[in-house]
């Protein structure tokens, strides 16, 4: 009887326990869960900080390379390439399209070329001189083998754009090549990005390209790990997501409706404005809202050349191309502008205005 | 008693006549009056369509002469100081102050100098390349003698402003210099103006001696006579009557203070503003009016290395200097903008400011 007392009674106790194991275990399960909506609620909050953070529009700017031509010694010309590199960079320009206005049918910055001491190539020239500035410093000996047209790349001012990192700055987003180091099956590639210690990434990606990465939170400080963690993410995302200017992309156009037929965004551009002293005072205007914004300079003889030399166009006046044909310094002492003075004057005229139509973007 | 009545009738007729000639002579004389009075009335409206016309207020863009050490080879220096002088003609500034802030104590830009390949003397090198590229063509060889400073000219590239006129342009104002030439007792000196012939002006000045002219009006038309007429103007006339651009002086200043205090405007400057990424930014900010603006630049080390220079100032913060403190390019996409490009950029979003408060100096 007591035995049998005791039988029951332990074994109630061990459906107590069962019991409470059971509760402590959905307790935990439960627990889990919030925490995992917490987490979810916590990154949905972060994504929209970030997306608010983020700067959605993009801005092109398009000019010939014959620009080039306007300069009188390999050195200076070298030095022009550089003056349109900064100015572009200053006010964050995502791409800059250079035309060809002179038909020397230039498609690709590959190949051979005579130098930058000659006239004429201006638009590889140049693009090439574009590509090297953008590209962060310890990256150079990666994608920027020795070549002619950079011999006086030691006369040029650095960009000093964000997404050129010094070695122990602490950010979210780096630029970096993948290098020809085999790693783990399953594991990811390795990737200089410019730090103390290589990039393990989420991807095995291909020796020689370049990447994007996004490190992993607070890990530079961890000085344990053999390696850096981080994913790999679209190019866009620093801008999109971080509101970071993370440089631009070079397109080469075989002429000046190339610029718009060519145009490497899905919807095309919806605000395209050119620039002339012949056009609309700019004082008077304010700009509509938009996603992506052109706006195309002219050469030493303005658009009006541009559009002559252009076989698609049937057109003599260079303003029904676009949006809006403004003059961006009324009142000027000058006769003419050069270009890379008309770069810097028409954007800070129209930085204010897309102020205007993006205000968070630049608050304070 | 007829003769009699005869006589009274001849007398009466004369005395009509006299009234008649009197009559006639008075409504001459108020004729003559009113025609005065008419041509005055039209004096004064073209001399109000002048004024309104002329732009009454001036421009003054002070930096310091250590900018120069910023570039990387003479050639370079020589280009920066022009990229400076093209800056400033386009947006129409009247006055450059150059002040030492590396206290090199320069006061004048005569004597004897090592030449522009060499560290230092920036202030001086900068003042001679702006006043070189700010003399009329047609007026260099007379105020240039060969300079080293000047080496490198053949690369700079032209102001192009109103003032430098081309030889069979007709023009109611122009530059000249005054000719070691001769004049008859009473008549006035010959003057180099960059045309066909001489200006004979209305006084008699020394030789060598830079002056302004106005032309006698439709003479350039005139083939007949030996030499063109005209009178000599003070400098500002182009501007404060015919709303031209007339180029800027030069001016030396020995620290940032004295920018201030040897200011050549009997009252002042009356609105001057510093600017800085530090600064106020330029979208939230409207122009007050004002007849004298000044626009101060740092260099490499920005304002506060200005003011640390100066002896006669107490202060770090060189916002206290200023009315207003301006970031002229919110959202720059660079970690620091070069001075060369601060000024196309700073005086590119101000002119829309100023176009604000002088609306009809850019109409249109
Ligand atoms: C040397 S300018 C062209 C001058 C040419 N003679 C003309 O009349 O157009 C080179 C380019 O600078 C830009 N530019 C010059 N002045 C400008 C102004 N006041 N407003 C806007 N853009 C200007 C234009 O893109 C122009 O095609
Ligand atoms: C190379 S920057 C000086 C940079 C220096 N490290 C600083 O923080 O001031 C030279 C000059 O360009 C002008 N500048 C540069 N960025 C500017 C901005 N965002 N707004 C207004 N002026 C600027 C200022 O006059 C500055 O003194």
């Amino acid at each position: 009887m007591l035995n049998s007392l005791l039988l029951s009674a332990l074994s109630s106790l061990e459906k107590e326990e069962k019991r409470q194991r059971k509760e402590s275990k959905l307790i935990q399960q439960l627990e889990k869960q919030q925490q995992k909506k917490r987490e979810e609620n916590e990154q949905q909050v972060q994504q929209e900080q970030r997306e608010s953070k983020g700067r959605l529009y993009t801005l092109s700017v398009a000019l010939p390379g014959s620009v080039m031509d306007n300069a009188q010694s390999p050195e200076l010309r070298t030095y022009l390439a550089g003056q349109i590199a900064r100015a572009c960079a200053v006010f964050c320009v995502d791409e800059v399209v250079i035309f060809d206005e002179l038909r020397e049918d230039v498609k690709s910055v590959e190949g051979d070329f005579r130098g930058i001491g000659k006239k004429g190539q201006g638009c590889v020239q140049l693009a090439r001189v574009l590509q090297y500035l953008e590209c962060p410093q310890y990256l150079r000996k990666s994608f920027f083998p020795k070549h002619q047209d950079l011999q006086f790349a030691g006369l040029l001012n650095p960009l000093d754009s964000p997404h050129h990192m010094r070695i122990d700055e602490e950010v979210e987003f780096r630029e970096g090549v993948v290098l020809n180091q085999p790693s783990k099956p399953g594991l990811g590639s390795f990737v200089n990005c410019g730090m103390r210690k290589e990039v393990q990434i989420d991807k095995q990606l291909k020796a020689g390209l370049r990447v994007t990465v996004q490190l992993n939170k607070s890990q530079n400080k961890d000085i344990s790990g053999k390696v850096y963690k981080g994913v790999v993410v679209a190019p866009h995302v620093p801008r999109t997501e971080g509101g970071l200017y993370w440089g631009y992309s070079v397109r080469l156009a075989s002429c000046l409706s190339a610029v718009f037929t060519e145009c490497p965004y899905k919807d095309g551009y919806d605000l395209t404005i050119g620039t002339s002293e012949r056009g609309k005072n700019v004082d008077h205007v304010t700009l509509p809202p938009f996603k992506r914004m052109l706006v195309v300079f002219g050469g030493l003889q303005g658009l009006e050349a541009s559009v002559d030399a252009d076989e698609n166009l049937n057109i003599t006046d260079p303003s029904v191309l676009f949006d809006l044909y403004l003059n961006t310094c009324r009142g000027q002492g000058s006769r003419t502008i050069r270009t890379e003075e008309a770069i810097l004057i028409s954007l800070s005229g129209l930085r204010q205005k897309i102020a205007a139509v993006f205000p968070d973007q630049f608050k304070g």
